[in-house]
């Protein structure tokens, strides 16, 4: 029997199913709210139930949103011919701050089949159909730079080449305040296949 | 505008007001609330609303339980002529594990002038209190070994001063598994001052 009463120990256990929260942070968490005068655990509580209440997925991109469309899908201003296809709904805001002007697409996850994660988990049925039923000119892959990002750019790229739509995917190279010295070989590599003329 | 709906920047906001959750994190726990299986952001709200309502302060100790009294204080196998006089109540969990079979008394936090934290935000009128009037035999001072911590354990021994009870602290050394070659000089320091002798 745990010496801390169970409204706490509830609190402990839901909160240390997170990802990157062991069991001792998932007390000091706990504890923290319990006393502190910021951090309020009705608020907290308040919002993570109206969460997934309220919570949608716009149906033309995936992304989440309060209405049946996001906001970026409803903006007539955007290019709606070039769709970015990304795995998680942050990427979108990360290429948001970036000034792109085109819409989403937003697939939930990467192709892994040893997680289970196979095509039709994911939104790319949706993407296909975007592809062939919509006018689109470009679509810009941007799956993360590893094993199942590169399979699931692959898969898109297999999967629409029947249409007469531009395929990209984003470049590979130094990131910016990167040192060359300890760049990894791959990533040194595809700077230098894929390195641009200054004249 | 934020591209993200208000429920989650909401959920994004209570979140980043915790300890070591900055808003990258903030944003990550919250977006994976949404698609986990597992974690369940209704089950971590309603235990979050709960905590407050249902969680009191021991009227003994002030360890956090949820009826007036602990199990600790209100268990009659225990020494309850012996406290063991802590910071915060996770400090409890900790010599609960080391077999501890005497009673607690926790300050809810060190004083700090700097923070604000005189006496009077310490539950230390309650500790002498407790020592005046009750049959107690030993108060050991178990504060965190830094500056807050011994300045504390300075003001318990000065209140208790008059006392006949008998005031003990914790032991200072090198702990379990550390490399002397690394250990700083004041925790060597103590270990020398503190030798027990062998034979």
């Amino acid at each position: 029997m745990s010496i801390l009463p169970e409204q706490i120990t509830t609190a402990i256990t839901e909160f240390s199913k997170l990802p990157g929260i062991g069991a001792k942070s998932a007390e000091r968490l706990v504890l923290h709210l319990l006393r502190s005068q910021k951090a309020s655990p009705e608020a907290l509580g308040r919002a993570l139930i109206e969460l997934k209440q309220h919570v949608h997925y716009c149906s033309q991109c995936f992304m989440v949103c309060s209405e049946t469309q996001c906001i970026v899908c409803s903006n007539f201003n955007r290019k709606h011919e070039q769709i970015l296809v990304v795995e998680h709904p942050l990427d979108v805001l990360a290429f948001e701050k970036t000034g792109y002007n085109g819409v989403y697409h937003v697939l939930h996850g990467a192709l892994s089949p040893i997680d289970g994660l196979g095509p039709e988990k994911l939104k790319l049925k949706e993407l296909i159909e975007r592809v062939q039923t919509q006018k689109i000119d470009e679509v810009i892959i941007a799956t993360n730079p590893n094993i199942e990002g590169e399979a699931t750019a692959r898969f898109i790229q297999n999967a629409l080449h029947d249409n007469a739509v531009k395929i990209t995917k984003l470049a590979h190279g130094l990131p910016m305040g990167a040192d060359i010295e300890f760049a990894d070989q791959v990533t040194l590599g595809q700077a230098l296949s894929g390195r641009s003329s200054l004249r």
